[in-house]
């Protein structure tokens, strides 16, 4: 890794000029501090030194997604994460981030500037600017649900998604069902394309034929009970699978709307367990990702990332969750 | 978990008798023990009590592979281990092992009998008798380059193998290569099976034809070098991706009999980056894994299965190192 030494030499200014730069003393101009800011980017500098009143401080950015209460998503990776991370004496700043402010500074000068020596990635899509950013990083970077090719500073955490559909769909055949649809929202963001392809794997793996005439992506989710899924249960499904609880709840409201009755006319799967779906109307069937232990892994992969071990992928066993959503297939 | 009093319970004897039957004490018969020992594993008691003066116990089980010395395959795997496992106050315990071994004494009850928490599995084929113990043991157990399908209490770490194809095959392409052929060991091994995937997978994503003829698997590296590499040679390749660096090694040689100069005429890439690799004539441009940290992500792993963090899957990130043995395509 580059040294303070190394950012000096390059510019042609001095190590206490940098260092000054770097920890934005009032009496280097705002042109100097973003050129060795930048500089010290380019030559895999991730690390300022620490006042010894500073902690070590990490920070989990999320998007996309509800952490204030123990019965939102995010709330129980953020713990998880936090209960690992603590105790080793970090200090974990939770940051909501929007598209908008990551077009305004880089992922790497952000990070540089706060004194964060890494961060935990929650509910970004592709589309979020910083996705560029992480491609390049030097800084230790661990994303849920999110696969960055070749940087090796960058690990992915999530759920082992085939592992979740064939256990749904190979539950779903011991029921008999044979025309299995699928809805999932749209495949701008990767969990999606990776539920996606891994229904379509989970089926030939069971020696079903997957329909594309039974399958659909939207954005709205009003969109697939109002257009798809009127189209897919014309063709006869006897049972569907939902990329997400939300979408699986709406579609179970809907079947029971045009008068199905769920499981004795269709069975409902939902994927994520997230708290709700103890309580919908009926109980939902779906593939558990253990949060709290996916917190905990982020924070392992971090931990790696920092300390050289480069983790590429780190992922959670599935677990079938069985509720009255589903069942054998209609006489 | 079940305790002592469950399986006295389920056996209709007492607790005292259940624990010595566990621990092999003298006055229990022969019969008495195994069933106990059965009916423990079946009901998935998983840990005998220890003993004041008996230390943690972990094993790892290898095969088909040497780790006596710092220039053999296994021995960064097992040292990564253990440098993390010994200083957490565990015994680790290094155990060669064969098919007929594992034919005399199921998985379970060698774990139980011999007190060991946990194991790491190397070199194991799907051949391996335990491979299908593996897919039911409640047993902690960490396999390397081996995916276990359903086993909350399995775990699967090795390095990214189509991240290192990416890397290969993107390479290979950008200095002009298009006629990319493919020599692999027999799929006999889930890593091969991996291998052999990805490698399509990268022809795929780098836009390129992946062209069956100029593939070939096969268990003996005579039949390698003897059979197919002439055949996919007289096809036009001008570069060959080996799934393994010692074949990759053979297949220079074998290409240096023929009269090919390497990289002139064609290029050589294996995988894995054995100590070896540096030494060869030209040295072998291949994919690294990272051994010690392989082996201190296994221990990682199975100390998270131990704490009832269900990982499914841990993998490392992929290298291209290049030597002497790629360059550009001939004119």
């Amino acid at each position: 890794m580059a040294t303070l030494n190394d950012i000096a030499k390059r510019l042609g200014i001095s190590k206490g000029t940098v260092s000054k730069a770097l920890n934005q003393a009032p009496d280097v101009s705002e042109t100097l501090r973003k050129t060795v800011l930048e500089t010290a980017i380019e030559m895999g500098y991730t690390q300022k030194r620490l006042k010894k009143d500073e902690s070590k401080k990490l920070c989990i950015f999320i998007e996309n997604m509800n952490f204030e209460s123990p019965n939102h998503f995010g709330y129980d990776l953020v713990m998880g994460f936090k209960k690992m991370a603590e105790p080793e004496g970090y200090t974990v700043d939770l940051l909501p981030i929007t598209a908008d402010f990551q077009k305004k500074t880089s992922y790497d000068i952000f990070m540089l500037e706060n004194g964060y020596l890494g961060a935990f990635i929650l509910g970004f899509t592709l589309n979020d600017p910083w996705m560029v950013d992480f491609e390049t990083t030097c800084m230790p970077t661990v994303l849920y649900d999110n696969y960055i090719k070749d940087n090796p500073h960058t690990a992915y955490v999530g759920v082992d998604n085939p592992e979740g559909f064939d256990m749904a769909i190979s539950y779903l055949k011991s029921q008999g069902h044979q025309k299995i649809g699928y809805l999932s929202g749209a495949l701008g963001s990767q969990i999606n394309r990776h539920r996606y392809k891994a229904f379509f794997s989970a089926m030939s793996r069971n020696h079903l034929k997957a329909d594309q005439t039974l399958v659909a992506c939207t954005y709205h989710v009003s969109d697939c009970t109002g257009t798809y899924l009127p189209k897919i249960l014309e063709k006869g499904v006897t049972a569907i699978l939902c990329s997400h609880d939300t979408l699986a709840q709406a579609v179970m409201v809907a079947c029971q709307e045009r008068g199905l009755s769920i499981p004795t006319d269709i069975s409902i799967i939902g994927f994520d367990d997230i708290p709700l779906c103890a309580y919908t109307n009926p109980p939902l069937t779906t593939i558990r990702q253990d949060r709290p232990e996916l917190g905990k892994c982020g924070y392992y992969a971090l931990n790696s990332l920092m300390n050289q071990v480069n983790i590429s992928t780190l992922l959670l066993h599935a677990r079938l969750i069985l509720r009255d959503s589903s069942g054998p297939v209609p006489q």
